[in-house]
């Protein structure tokens, strides 16, 4: 058994924040939080890693980010999406046909999610099927666990990115078979957006999703053209969440990134069906996509998790996303004078941390009977505050200000990987 | 004579860019900014500094921060303004009567500043006298330069940080009489706002402005709550800015924090009179106050200038507080349904820098004739990119990623302070 004594601090629910000064975290020699203590105790028959005066966190979850887009983060950000797309990122994503660079690219975002305290994502590769494994190899190795989905795209996707229906479907297959020997970082399928992805795919992929018992990605309402383009191209369906149901695409576990523009009715669908929401307030605001209703969603019981979108959005550390999307909740409660309140710091929090988790079948912050996702982080460095600060007040300040110069340890999946 | 050889970027106005591959500053001795060359000679009767391949840019202006507040950042961000100022701001500031916490506080913030790049500040102090020349003896130790006010405030600030308004008066003259020690700081005038000054100091404020010669800074239209209660103060001024204008202290070099609400009469006002408006993003979000009509104020021809605003902003470094004003200029172009078009890196970039040097009289990004105010970035260390990136492109990318560690020098006032 081993013991890892702190300031502990995590959000069970949203809304809610425990903060357990000079606490500790009990864990099993396989690295499953047995037990939170309140209080830790002088002796014990355990391990003792002790953390000092620092906070111990839980460790923040991406919920959407495309890893061969990390060569351009911050570039193009003042282009219309559909320029951005076309200037950057598909000539970008064209170049993980070499392995090679696929390699550098991957071991640096792999070494930066997980030293900047990311420990579970789920995650857009490119169409490419060797530079995709690569990519779960890199993830593996740094101590990243999750989704990494295999992109599929053989429609609307230019000159330089492109797979016919019949190679999408060969490689996906072929994808799959090689992903067996991965322990953290499993497979899930990741049609691009409807506009992407022929009819005859999109089914395809609807029935191997059954077959195999595979989780679902994609892209939902992101902006009022793409909504205007997918009802062009799917006459029959209302919405655009049915383009996916209707191929059996929408269903419990399903991630949908942005889903700026859903209303009533695209909300109550995915209330219905499980499908979780994660919201990418960076990315919404520098593409102009518009600005989600958390608040609204939140209230309706749906599911919202945090992406840092990279590269739509510019930043990849999680705390800084979680304070965006505080931010950016702050415009839409201006906007709707007050009606739509503003995400608190624990709220926020949350739904960078235990959402995320929860996703993943871990609740409640830290989950006792998971392994451990963790972060250790010493505020020490920060300025020197003019009276001793509370726990709550140390953790706002960590909210805002960390960065991986701070973050002293990570555990993830019960494995202690930085530190 | 020296030559400052490197990738050289600057913006000489407002959606101008000019980039210069390989290009080169000449400095005098005395480190005045002689000639930019477009292209650095081969050979040179002069002393070299070859910054490779790194990129030279002019550093930021930071015209709008409170020193006294770096303690709280990142603290309270989820309260209203009022709660805000009564459970932080004032009882933080109310501790600088200590001049050893205030020499611990300063050196950091002015080591803060100068390694990320901030060369010339505007900044509010608290109303201590010794705590203001303390942190005026850091900034030039570090090598800060610009101007620093002892803030006057003799009603409405509780019981925790006041003045009479003898104090006041007696405290700003004895400030006064100290600041000529100093070369690279100077005094500005600080009324802390019209609701913390009775009319007494005001006018009296304005007379020695006048009789001195020395510039105000002050804060203007925040939010609507301050807006009414001026009103109430100053029922015979039809606008607020009004009340500074009656006592002498809106006019030329005035410089006005937020101005968020100022409507176009307002801002015809600050056109005729010469005053600067010190714009801050980030603050104006987090406390909730608005959305500044910044692209307005750019078409009326306003001098806009850019503040990091500590501690309603969260963030020091001006790189973010550039992108954090592109960001929120997008949120106002949606708003408005894209009537206000959004600021382009290079415009909100110029704002941090051009705007700002130029209201200390050094114009056109690089001031030729005018002692060198510059940085040193190396974006060595970000991701590799997919091709080889223009200047341009190599500029964006700087300004959404750079931090403390990718700046390797900074010359401050002609002299090289870090690197």
């Amino acid at each position: 058994m081993k013991l890892i004594k702190g300031n502990v601090v995590y959000s069970p629910r949203c809304g809610e924040l425990v903060t357990l000064p000079h606490g500790a975290l009990a864990l099993s020699d396989d690295g499953v939080l047995t037990e939170i203590l309140p209080a830790a105790p002088e002796k014990a028959d355990a391990e003792v890693i002790d953390c000092g005066d620092a906070l111990i966190l839980p460790s923040f979850v991406d919920m959407h980010l495309h890893a061969p887009q990390y060569p351009m983060v911050g570039l193009g950000m003042d282009l219309p999406l559909i320029d951005w797309l076309n200037t950057y990122t598909f000539k970008n994503e064209a170049r993980f046909a070499d392995l090679d660079f696929a390699r550098r690219t991957y071991r640096r975002l792999a070494d930066d999610l997980i030293t900047g305290g990311t420990t579970r994502v789920c995650m857009f590769s490119s169409l490419h099927t060797d530079a995709t494994l690569v990519l779960m190899e890199e993830l593996e190795r740094a101590g990243v666990t999750g989704y990494v989905g295999k992109v599929n795209m053989d429609r609307n996707s230019g000159d330089v990115l492109h797979e016919t229906t019949e190679e999408s479907k060969r490689e996906t297959l072929r994808w799959l078979d090689a992903c067996g020997d991965f322990r953290y970082v499993k497979p899930i399928l990741t049609p691009r957006f409807t506009p992407s992805c022929t009819d005859e795919l999109m089914a395809w992929l609807g029935r191997l999703a059954e077959e195999r018992g595979l989780y679902v990605q994609s892209h939902l309402s992101e902006n009022l053209g793409e909504i205007a383009w997918v009802r062009e191209l799917h006459p029959d369906c209302p919405q655009y969440w049915e383009t996916y149901a209707k191929y059996g695409l929408w269903k419990d576990h399903t991630v949908m990134a942005h889903c700026v523009h859903s209303d009533e009715r695209e909300r109550e669908a995915m209330l219905r069906h499980g499908v979780t929401v994660a919201h990418c307030a960076d990315s919404n605001i520098n593409i102009c996509s518009g600005v989600a209703p958390v608040r609204l969603m939140l209230d309706e019981g749906l599911s919202v998790t945090l992406g840092s979108d990279i590269a739509g959005g510019a930043m990849l550390a999680m705390n800084r996303v979680v304070t965006t999307t505080i931010r950016v909740s702050k415009l839409r409660a201006m906007k709707t004078d007050g009606k739509d309140g503003f995400l608190t710091v624990d709220e926020a929090f949350c739904l960078g941390t235990t959402a995320g988790h929860r996703w993943f079948g871990a609740d409640g912050g830290f989950a006792v009977g998971k392994p451990l996702h963790a972060i250790v982080v010493d505020d020490g460095g920060f300025a020197e505050p003019v009276r001793e600060l509370t726990l709550r007040e140390r953790f706002e300040r960590c909210v805002y200000l960390m960065d991986k110069s701070a973050i002293r340890a990570v555990w993830s999946e019960g494995r202690r990987v930085v530190g």
